[in-house]
């Protein structure tokens, strides 16, 4: 293949656009969308997608339903995360709110305000706008966010007592007084709604580290929220997302996700479900999977048919499998694309996070590869998300242990299963991290890596990190270990590489800094290891526009080109 | 223009095949081509070319017309310039002769040796190879290159009395015993053949730094090589090279060479010739400019008919022009080529060597940024080939000072004379050198810069240098002159850079080594400077495959697509 028509495989899947649906306003869908080559906040109007805001953004908050306009973050420093908070209203009006370049990974309003936490290097705290004013209401523990504001409430979630395997969430006033709410103590909360005075929690307290189900708390009392239909208790979802405005259920087992109101199960296909709103009778909701392209689907819930109001590309990926592997007392959720060309050349795709999971969804990553002609083998390995907090804490004080050895039963697996006689190794952030960490521990066992945005040595970066990176740390390695950091930091295993290795990194990049990178790679070459580096500039950890993606995927494509052919 | 279109345009451009005539083998014109997208030794076998090299080589001696092979060398260390020595028949059929793994810039041979010089960290040496067995003559000073090998005797050049200012021959005998000739001290002199118990070499000893010419020495007197017709004598080369055998002269002046046959001017177009041999009554030459590819030509000197033996593609590639822009009291050569599509953006494009140049002959690393669209300003700075030995020698002592100072008036003309309203510098070896001094000593003279193969700190480059390159870089600061390297070494200004910048590096180079680079891209990061890095694999200094010029010039093309659409 020419590398020209490798750039257009590439450049043709990347720019095939992504749909989320967040929610609305008035009544108007309002989606995260990415079809104008950069993420943006997008209205839904007559059954036509219309983009709201012009430049790319960040993140947004979630839309009230009541209100004809939403908040929503920018990156102002080129990558950094450093961000100013705007608002956009359905006509395409934008204003910039404030400015306060923090890092702010969660934000929510109301008609009068808008509060947020916002991280600096020593600290993370609570802030509410008033009248154009920000106002620094409390300090609160790093790794915490903020979900919702009504009147006198903000509420949010986190690791809110210091311990690392379970979250709380908190309801705070406006003064800054905040109250720590558990439904029992070492389960996780989500407090994500507040409605009627009741806040609405998604926990595990009743079926511990298994599975999650709706509450509502009134400051007295935990209670069920029920359903009329029987279709959601027998779906068994391990998680489970409700949105009480609309009666919709968005519920996953498996990595697949199911769509249901009122508790019944509506027609949609195998996939994901990334988001739903509902606007009268109709339904709108966002699908994709691994081998199908996002759309957006209205469903009319009095006749049942739905029709696709915004389509996408046919492409034919690949074809799609899903195991669990067994490794010792556990098993690993395994996904595996096999391109439609045979191949005996196989990639293990882990994912980052490590909170996130691969799940039956479209992945802009995942996708390329395959279509490129590789078989891709992507585990949910211990510390993946979808399939119950007790899988999702297994690697609290163990990253780069279990979650490994997990990585590497699949890279496994596809040997002895005749998916691939050659394989290797990619990952972004996290992914990228075991990428460095597997080829330096387990030398012989990956024909070739790549790593995006990765660590390279944990004790560097701790030292680099903002206060919200500090603490997502100390979250995963349980404390401050400096001495389980240094173990677990690929650098520490460098001289043991054997693989050719393409390493991609952002310039600007504040969650996994390129420095510690820089020094990996001076040891690589002092080694005189085979390997590849490119640093790209004006880019941070998270991709705001479609043109970044490829930057990043192109260096892996050519790479992996120049091995296989 | 889509990503896809521009890797599209570089793999069209590049993979135009190069062709030069090196001489010939019997009745047959021997070249060095690229028409496999590798570099190689070709014969014309019927006026058609025939690859008769298997792998890609690193250089190849002249072939002697009544011999039916020629040895050439390869690189075998992935790069790093570590060589072994083969012969190739005019059958196809090779031989590997020896590997001795040192690196080899130059090799002769006669029917029954080979000798090259080899440098090692340590020492540079002449060798002989008799029946397959290496044995070393003697010590050779390091920047010396042997050129012929006739029964008795080796000759060869280069810096041997010390003086980085001038140039000797040498004549050695198999025994080790070897004579430093010069017909006057501190001339420039290039010994290259052997005859009839003469010794051709071009000298510039009787115009001392304005031009050169052609003596015979026979080891009493020199004598002027003189020729029958007069075309040669109107024509005022500034640099020439005679072949006796085929009475063939190819001269130059002006960024521009013509042909001769016993000083009779043969018919060529603008451009430059790439080697030329004679068999029978039919002049064979390789011709290029920086508009038209390469091809090969068939001239009867009975007719004076020409024909196009190897035709090559038509390109439209822009307009050329050729200035002599004045900088105090020298004047610059420089060659402007203009996009075809009008544009302001202007590329500063800094050759290599220091001791080369930019002529009126195809340029794989020129043609593609025209193509892409922007107008390339082209200095040949004083150090340059092509004009004389006096402007060849005048950046001896003072690399980064004069020569800098003509590039930077290269580019204050293209602004003042309306070919760019913004300009970048890009350069490759020398010129990536240059172009890092370039952005840290005048910030504000430059929109971006693009440096591939560079130098950034002389001192650290220095130390890790093998004899060879120890050597140049004692010619070219005159002396081991640390502080004058270190005050030209462009870490010392990384601080003021300004302009975004792409770096490109080759990881086995070991003329510009990638350590310093990398401590240089660190401190970019210190200062947050926006900066890309591209580190490639499995390559060193020299390109011997055409996927290794798209490797290394993609990255540059993207950069400039980012920069400006």
């Amino acid at each position: 293949m020419e590398y020209s028509e490798l750039v257009r495989i590439l450049e043709d899947l990347v720019r095939l656009p992504i749909y989320g649906i967040i929610g609305k306003l008035k009544d108007t869908p309002i989606l995260l969308s990415t079809v104008e080559g950069k993420v943006s906040i997008s209205a839904l109007i007559g059954d036509k997608l219309r983009v709201l805001t012009k430049e790319s953004i960040a993140s947004s908050a979630i839309p009230k339903s009541h209100l004809d306009f939403v908040p929503f973050t920018r990156d102002i420093e080129k990558g950094k995360e450093l961000h100013s908070i705007h608002i956009v209203n359905l006509k395409g009006e934008e204003y910039e709110v404030a400015s306060p370049k923090l890092r702010i990974f969660s934000l929510a309003y109301d008609e009068k305000n808008i509060a947020f936490i916002g991280s600096s290097q020593s600290e993370s705290s609570l802030y509410v706008i008033e009248g154009g004013k920000i106002r620094k209401i409390a300090n609160v523990p790093p790794f915490s966010f903020v979900t919702d504001l009504n009147g006198e409430y903000i509420i949010g979630s986190g690791v809110l007592k210091g311990n690392p395997k379970s979250q709380e969430f908190f309801v705070a006033d406006l003064s800054g007084n905040i109250r720590i709410f558990t439904p029992k103590d070492g389960s996780i909360n989500t407090a994500y709604y507040i409605k009627d005075n009741k806040i609405y929690i998604i926990s595990d307290y009743e079926n511990p580290g298994e599975s999650y189900w709706v509450y509502t708390f009134d400051f007295q009392k935990y209670e069920r929220v029920e359903f009329s239909e029987k279709d959601i208790y027998n779906y068994k979802a391990v998680e489970l997302y409700y949105n009480p405005e609309d009666l919709l259920i968005i519920a996953k087992r498996d990595g697949q996700s199911k769509l249901f109101f009122n508790g019944k199960m509506l027609n949609t296909l195998d996939g994901t479900i990334s988001g739903a709103t509902k606007i009268g009778d109709n339904v709108y909701f966002a699908h994709s999977s691994l081998a199908t392209p996002y759309r957006v689907y209205k469903l009319n819930l009095r006749n049942n048919k739905t029709e696709v109001i915004i389509s996408n590309k046919e492409v034919d990926i690949g074809k799609v499998e899903y195991v669990k592997i067994r490794n010792g007392d556990i098993e690993v959720p395994t996904w595996i694309i096999r391109a439609n060309k045979p191949t005996k050349i196989g990639i293990v795709y882990v994912h980052g996070g490590p909170w996130a999971e691969v799940d039956n969804g479209w992945d802009l990553l995942i996708a390329p590869l395959v279509y490129a002609g590789f078989n891709v083998v992507a585990p949910n390995y211990r510390g993946s998300t979808g399939y119950g907090s007790k899988f999702n804490l297994m690697d609290i004080g163990d990253p780069g242990g279990g979650d490994l050895s997990d990585v590497v039963r699949a890279r496994d697996y596809a040997i002895e299963n005749g998916i691939a006689e050659k394989i290797g190794i990619m990952g972004y952030s996290y992914g990228g991290y075991m990428t460095l960490l597997a080829l330096g521990k387990l030398p012989d066992k990956w024909d070739f890596g790549i790593a995006g945005a990765s660590v390279a040595d944990w004790v560097e970066m701790y030292d680099l990190s903002d206060s919200f990176f500090k603490s997502f740390m100390e979250v995963l390695f349980m404390a401050k270990n400096l001495d389980l950091m240094k173990d677990r930091s690929p650098i520490t295993y460098v001289n043991n590489v054997k693989a050719p290795l393409c390493i991609i990194h952002s310039q600007n990049d504040t969650r996994t800094p390129l420095v510690p990178v820089l020094r990996y790679v001076q040891e690589l070459q002092k080694g005189w290891k085979t390997f590849e580096f490119h640093v790209i500039p004006n880019l941070g950890h998270t991709i705001y526009k479609i043109d970044d993606a490829i930057d990043l995927l192109l260096p892996a494509l050519i790479f992996l080109k120049k091995l296989f052919g």
